[in-house]
């Protein structure tokens, strides 16, 4: 048998210097990687910052994803909390943990995924740091950062009553590719990969958040943990009641019915209760244009008895917990 | 038995709230904890970033470092690198994974640890948001930001033959400790709990990383492998030989040599070897008035045989690797 290089056969140094030889320069790095820490423009005096962590068998597992697919979604979950700010994405720090004996191609495939990922979804952003660790699980912990270029952040606290509700990207995708890898229908995980390859590889709409805050979006956060949980965060800090208008989601119900008929499952439940498209939700002022990427599905109400109501029935806050799951 | 709660039985936004609410509040955020991501002062249009990770088991155990130490050690180990950048520490996020059983008391110490090491080593920085996922293993993952106040940053590249080779903080004392909890030796190990006191809660001398900046240091890193692997970095990074006169390390040996002959160890190793004291190492001008926090140990001499001498002696690189150990 070869020998199979592996991150504990290399070193840390060996390895990370791998690693980042595959990465793209962030365009707004002063300082890249390979000093104590990098030095990042912030042409307007501020920066935005965010963090989030995957963790091997809670939020990913290794048979599922590649290392590819891990590196995208590190950048795609962090870099959707960037743009729900109304900010442009500009430098990431990633720090990684595995088993020592980790091969180091699945290392260099997960730069990839980091690469391409910024250079597809946040042009001008890139990996500017980086940490490597031995650990009995993969965890994957990045911290992204963003330009607001001079505009003020979107907030979760602003909604105000008579507000539009909108979505930018797709809802339920992710769910469906969840539920199709855990079905282990291998059927209908090849006829419905469209959907397997959302949870895999997000595509959350980057340029929206920029496009939401010029437009005046008064409140915007990332959908990661399903609209109805993540809806009611809106609510709760805003001080009013979301009502989603429940046939405005059949269209991304539609999407996904046919997958969620192959294995016995409940589209509308993947599309109120599915996080992880990361697409993003915010409310615009009822005169306001909204931006092409944005869709109406709903209002924003003075406090009512729940924080979200789809039609005239309150919602229950379903959704993901990172902890309990 | 009373019932303890844990982090899997309140969840993950519970949990965080507990935790969030016994931090201090940084002097730079714009936008504190709360919202998709925080936004932080950049004044001179730059901010600094570092990441780095402690692992159970690789870096740290339960048995020897409470909640309350770790949340020193995470805070301690990252801020060591935006002030070897010169940089002054505005802000912290900060990613926990631990299991599920995990008591919500020990969150709450290590948000303790976070507050106070913030409070203490650098005033004005704080943490401005985290993230909480269940995991096998602790792991603390932190992204540190800092401001340059419009000075250029300090690299590792810019010793310049002729400088001087200056240290600002301790050499040695976290090694002490670390091999004092090895050693098992509960008399020793309570006889120099200084020097343990040092491994479980460094003090990086902060505000020389400024200071040495507006001395005009050339080159400076925060000493985390050790001396002699961390010197052979600023070396080989400015292309040139640092001679270490072994004279003026019998002061840190002295330090640590009672310790030493306590369990048979090396005071010298100590001092050369091992990492996790967090000091400065920096060069500077040889007309530069140095900083009284930096004492000169050194010189910077043209490309020689080895990246670093100690004496007429080439220097091995021994040190830490986080992979490897």
């Amino acid at each position: 048998m070869p020998n199979v290089e592996t991150i504990s056969s290399l070193g840390e140094n060996e390895s990370l210097k791998r690693t980042i030889s595959r990465l793209n320069i962030s365009d707004h790095a002063l300082v890249g990687p390979g000093d104590d820490s990098a030095v990042i423009k912030a042409p307007d005096g501020r920066f935005v910052v965010t963090t989030d962590t995957l963790v091997e068998g809670h939020d990913f597992k290794l048979d599922w994803s590649t290392g590819y697919d891990l590196g995208w979604k590190a950048v795609a979950s962090n870099i959707a909390d960037v743009a729900a700010m109304g900010a442009v994405p500009t430098a990431l720090v990633v720090a990684v943990t595995a088993p020592g004996h980790t091969e180091v191609s699945w290392l260099e495939a997960f730069a990839d995924g980091l690469r391409d990922a910024c250079t597809q979804l946040a042009p001008g952003c890139g990996v500017v740091g980086g940490d490597l660790a031995a650990s009995d699980q993969v965890l994957i912990s990045v911290a992204a950062h963003g330009s607001l270029e001079g505009r003020e952040p979107v907030l979760r606290t602003g909604a105000k009553v008579g507000d539009i509700l909108a979505v930018a990207g797709t809802l339920g995708r992710g769910a469906a590719g969840l539920a199709l890898l855990q079905s282990g229908n291998t059927d209908a995980i090849s006829a419905y990969d469209d959907w397997v390859n959302v949870q895999r590889r997000p595509q959350p709409p980057i340029y929206a958040g920029v496009e939401a805050a010029v437009a005046g979006a008064t409140a915007m956060l990332d959908l990661s943990d399903g609209l109805a949980k993540d809806a009611a965060r809106i609510a709760k800090a805003s001080e009013v009641t979301l009502q989603i208008n429940p046939q405005m989601l059949q269209g991304f119900e539609a999407v996904v019915e046919e997958a969620a008929r192959a294995i016995d499952a409940n589209a509308a439940d993947w599309v109120i209760g599915g996080g992880e498209d990361h697409s993003l939700l915010a409310t615009f002022p009822s005169d306001a244009v909204l931006p092409r990427a944005f869709k109406a599905i709903g209002v924003v109400l003075p406090l009512g008895p729940a924080p979200v109501m789809l039609g005239a029935n309150p919602l229950p806050e379903k959704g993901w917990d990172s902890v309990t799951g």
